[in-house]
């Protein structure tokens, strides 16, 4: 019955600088939600992790949107009287409001400052902004350099197209021994920022190279997807996928110091709010467990009222509360190994509870069994701190009605621990595990029963 | 669909000024649990609303007790060897025990101080006392006066009568869309106290003369009864109208600036808890929320467990808890124009709530829908602070399981602004509500089931 | 309807006397989980309480555990090498491990070092050492002593059997008016420790004495029992009257000042739990109430999965964080007839609850009854702090689906008070009791299925 912790199998030493190689490597790709800079990206994982790409047309029509025009962008500048690029897109891609429509035309600064974003409260970081639903063309600059041009005519040029084409997104899946799904989903529509997202990119992609090495009880599923429009992309073209998910996951800004932060799915109380609590609660006293609430990123989709899926959020620093967010300063100096490499194990260990978490039966309920005889306690005095509690904590409350992850949180013991010991009182034949196909038809069930519920089915 | 706030119809900037007017009116009426002074006063609120009198025989039984007699009183006095009134019915009615048996004699001191009551602690205020169910005469005055007199023989008068006769009280209802009915009731047998109710009987008055302007979906039932007989008579003599009361509540002492104090129904997570709880977080910072206890004024009677009504009480600074309750200093400069308009504004907030709250559905569950094409949604960046949330918050638990007043908690937004969101989903076509017949049944069944269980039927 | 509280019937003023005298009485015997230690033991407490001996033969099986073999000792020393005995079990039988093999060996200081138990921390204390399970002989002595022993030749001697034979256990059953059975136990199997566990024998004891000149509810049944092997036997071979067990409590460590400490059981909400909680919370400031956990007494067997039994554990000082527990500082000085008489009193306030409570109905619940012609309430102002409150809670609360001690929690006043209360209300025919059969039989019903559940049947 017990399965093997996968994290011991997942993890290895060289795991952050790994991630942080791979986010590197697609740092200076400009991408936004259509368009040859998701292609790139795209390739850059698959030297990684087979996965498949899929292009959805423009103008398909997903539930209530619409797939837009591709964009591509070659150059973009705006020149002075001299014909110097006071602003240049070969310098950062941030420079241009993302899906910019195409411009070219002369025109005196004040005119041109209603196209330029700037941040006066940041005057040397130039903001990323984007403009995707209303079309307009417009620059994104450092405040002081702005403040620094003389008055006069400019130059201005996006050298970009806006035509119909198609979405592209990237989507692998690892099968387990059943069809029951875990959803991995990350953005992929951001240009260079390292930590937003091209750190959640290439830890799940590194997550989906190890996991495809391994025999998982669940298939797991990871979407690298444009924000928003991709998500529900995907959830309008995959319905019967979408039935098979039991647990998920939207992974985004992993790279930096700060939380860890698990935002709950809409449910709150599902397995994987309660193993990533659990995980982060031990493992770093200083994260935040959030309750859900609508925005953010694409669990907005996920946990939306006619899907109510079973998926939360996981990132380091909460966005949109420190500086570097959605500016030049989110590069590749804001993350760093360490981080990515915490944060991998920490998605590790909820994995470990998801797996192997079930409600297993004492085979000898009525008394304790004589654990000194079969070796499994002190001969002189009784339990040792942590080991044999944890056996008596499994035999006490394994009646079937108490998973793994129950006894942990009663115990409060670190599900690992719980987890060995009941490998332990399983090898003594005093623990077995429910039926699993019984098991797992009977989780089924309860999943669909609530996602019926929520979508008024 | 969606139902407008009353608040809005409800309030007019000279509010306060009006209800304290109408409580000057009628605070030096002398009034009990029977007789004229409570008739006297009916006539008053009858300028402003046409509200019923009742007269309910001396004698007659309601549940376990029996009406009283009735009690008028002319005048009375002490006065002292020289002739002189010592102590004057005229001067405060409060000198008299309330209910008092009439008497005329001359005793000395010593036995006349048997048949008053002081205050030595506030010794220069005349409490409030009454003797209802056991026939006593007496007195009250300030303690320093007491102290005051002479050694000798006195004159004490109190010419009233203690006879068979009538119980009055006065009825208004309002009739809404719905027989459904949401219940206010003050009592009127406190003599000349500000607070303590002229404050309630002037508020729930000015109330319902503006509420029956308008069109509601639950009728109003206004009662201003005797406290305890009143409202045990009141019950006795309405089984019908019991049974359709869904919300409801007790209202005096509103005047003062302590508080505001919520005490819940017996049931504590009623509709009328839940929506005077979040009126008074989000409209006082001082306010109180008080779990039932069964002592204080007539949800007593409405919370007793034959009838277990979803009543609550509402007053200012909690009852017995502060110097002037119960003494002459309960006067009109205790109550302030000011503090009765933020009370009724309270009150108002709630009425909000019971009227509009519902479980409605988003139309398109499946994903967010787009918001901006909608004209609801910033087309840079993200939503604003207030309004864009709250679309999304109702957007994401319509699902018919959460009503406003859910969402409006689990937002942690005032409920106006949840409400504000649904109507504009609504005009969008984003948002529906339940079948209202539907809905009222529904209602109806849960409160009655409710109602039975507690009556033991 | 209304029964009379226990307590006063059971408390007499020289209570706390008398328990300890039994104590001190018992405290010099060598007792371990077998031998004639534990039938000395039983002899004693049989001049209070007139107790079955029960002896269950050597190699028994019982569950998972084999009855194990006789313990006698006669005596026990270390002589050095003139012959002067430096370790004597007449001087205290904690100097031997107890359950020791007999050994009579010559051997130098450091061979016999490794058969010793010290406690290097409290130097001058004997500390108490077992080893059931293991065979193995030692000695246990002050760390100072043992320091002082010059290097040499040794010899040590234990004039011990471990040879078949029987356990020994006492029972008491004291009939109530149901076969309905509170349980009682305690371990008989410590040698000379006051507190553990001579305090909670004596205890029993002299609480037995007295419940056995009641009429009482429940039957109640007394176990004085070896720890773990013991209870297991006793659970072993009584599945009969363990299925009559409604309430139960583990008692030992009962005469320091410490705590109170209660335990409650593996239901966490049974009502024992709330009656300990009760009576601790009310009488104790310093009281502390511990979630279950599966290590302690004897707690452990009743509250297996198998049984989940609703037994809790009540002792002063938790046990294992007092520097007397388990060594020769826990003698007669450290328990007082004080603590053991308030430890005596606070298990008799819970037994009150659990004999009185009960689900009472209000005949007149629609508004209040008149208390005052009934000579219930005060005639002029309400009701007085304590007992007229409490009369209007039990009469808005008596609907039958709230207990005395919900009550009592409710309005946050001691049992006690609302069971004088109730019976009050009972006398003037305001409240009536449930049919006593249907009450027990829903009691039983219920409990059996939580048993059911819980086992897996």
């Amino acid at each position: 019955m017990m399965r093997s912790l996968l994290s011991g199998q997942l993890d290895d030493c060289g795991i952050g600088e790994e991630i942080f190689a791979l986010a590197a490597d697609m740092y200076p790709v400009c991408r936004s939600i259509t368009g040859n800079g998701v292609r790139d990206t795209l390739r850059r994982l698959q030297r990684h992790v087979p996965l498949d790409t899929h292009e959805v047309p423009t103008g398909t029509q997903v539930f209530d949107w619409t797939v837009p025009r591709e964009w591509n962008i070659r150059d973009a500048w705006i020149k002075n009287a001299a014909g110097e690029r006071v602003v240049d897109f070969r310098a950062s891609n941030l420079h241009v409001l993302n899906y910019s429509a195409p411009v070219h035309a002369r025109l005196p600064l004040a005119e041109l400052k209603q196209h330029i974003f700037t941040l006066p409260e940041q005057p040397d970081v130039i903001p990323y902004r984007t403009s995707y639903y209303a079309e307009r063309w417009g620059f994104c600059m450092a405040h002081n350099r702005l403040m620094e041009l003389d008055d006069g005519v400019y130059e201005a040029c996006i050298d970009a197209t806006l035509q119909d084409g198609s979405l592209t997104y990237g989507e692998f899946l690892h099968r387990g021994e059943t069809d029951d799904e875990f959803l991995f989903s990350t953005h992929i529509c951001h240009p260079s920022l390292a930590n937003d997202n091209c750190s959640g990119l290439a830890l799940l992609t590194c997550l989906a190279e190890r996991l495809a090495r391994l025999k998982t009880h669940y298939s797991y599923r990871f979407l690298f997807v444009p924000g928003t429009i991709g998500a529900i992309t995907w959830l309008a073209r995959n319905s019967e996928a979408v039935r098979r998910i039991r647990h998920g996951l939207v992974v985004s800004g992993v790279g930096d110091g700060g939380g860890p932060t698990y935002k709950k799915s809409r449910r709150g109380d599902s397995l994987i709010d309660r193993a990533m609590a659990h995980a982060l609660q031990r493992g770093a006293p200083s994260s935040s467990i959030l309750d859900f609430f609508p925005y953010g990123y694409d669990e907005r989709q996920y946990c939306s009222p006619g899907f109510n899926l079973p998926v939360g959020m996981f990132q380091r620093s909460r966005f949109g509360t420190f500086p570097q967010y959605h500016t030049s300063d989110d590069n590749l100096d804001f993350i760093k190994p360490a981080h990515l490499a915490e944060s991998y194990r920490m998605i590790c260990a909820a994995l470990d509870i998801v797996e192997i978490d079930c409600r297993p039966r004492n085979t000898m309920p009525q008394c304790e069994p004589q654990l000194g005889r079969r070796g499994l306690y002190g001969t002189v005095g009784g339990p040792g701190p942590g080991d044999s509690m944890a056996l008596l904590w499994v035999l006490n409350l394994a009646d079937e009605t108490n998973s793994l992850l129950d006894i942990a949180e009663r115990a409060d013991m670190p599900f690992a621990v719980i987890a060995e010991a009941a490998r332990r009182l399983h090898a003594s034949g005093l623990l077995i595990g429910p039926d699993a196909a019984d098991h797992r038809k009977r989780k089924i069930q309860a999943i669909d029963g609530l996602t019926r519920a929520a979508s008024g089915a």
